[in-house]
């Protein structure tokens, strides 16, 4: 299906989002996210939720800091516009490292498996985050009678 | 501050929500998905994007056979809604036990932490959920110098 004029701004708002996280791009990042008063929140893997503007942005700074190198392939993208809000689901497949600790130029390099739930807002100057939530996907076995994934490790899955 | 009404129906459908879980009644639960066509979308704890009520609701009834019982604590609830869509977070404090395996009622109980973002439509029948994602806590260490969590087994938290 061709997307629509709502799908093709809200998948620009959403390579944008990575971009400006690739790219360590603080500013552009801060500009992505609600401004209009409506709280914010989110969740980075393994984290609980962060929420409004001032805690969701200083947690971008402390991440940035940490992190020398990082990029985002994304697959499984799916969009979903529904009035003034978009829905975005995509995986993240991570390479990032750290800051070297002995001299090198760049730490050793991680790779992470992540899904992410992204909601987005209409607003007079365009889509704007609402919401990010990631989280890591910690097995991808396929129960045998079901075809649904299985994990055995993340416990009782709610 | 007083809720709002939008507030006080969305935090119901959220409460009714896990009630559904905890009861293993799927009929409500299946009541409690939109179902005017736009796609819902899904993330359990540690798996990957579920799509669509089918795979969505299947899933409910693989883990709803899985587990003989299960109890949800919510704290943290924080509910914000905006035109027709409604963002909630909490904390999930599970409590849950699957089938026993050597003739007891019960296996052994196990805890979880699990933070979620809940995103809910609405409808001439009321709030629907539209997504659920939910992820594992895997730790949660404060940072020494930015009070912000910083969990040392997450990797990079992107």
């Amino acid at each position: 299906m061709t997307p629509t004029t709502d799908e093709t701004a809200v998948e620009a708002a959403n390579t944008a989002f990575y971009e400006a996280l690739e790219n360590g791009d603080f500013e552009t990042l801060s500009d992505l996210w609600l401004a209009d008063g409506t709280p914010v929140t989110c969740v980075h893997p393994g984290w609980p939720v962060l929420t409004g503007r001032g805690e969701v942005l200083r947690s971008y700074a402390l991440i940035m800091a940490n992190t020398e190198y990082i990029q985002f392939f994304l697959t499984d993208l799916r969009i979903s516009p529904a009035g003034d809000t978009a829905l975005v689901t995509c995986t993240e497949n991570i390479l990032s490292g750290g800051p070297a600790e002995d001299g090198d130029d760049l730490g050793p390099l991680v790779g992470q498996l992540v899904v992410a739930t992204n909601v987005f807002r209409r607003t007079p100057d365009g889509w704007r985050l609402w919401s990010h939530h990631a989280s890591p996907v910690l097995a991808e076995t396929t129960g045998p009678d079901t075809g649904e994934p299985a994990p055995d490790d993340a416990g009782p899955p709610l």
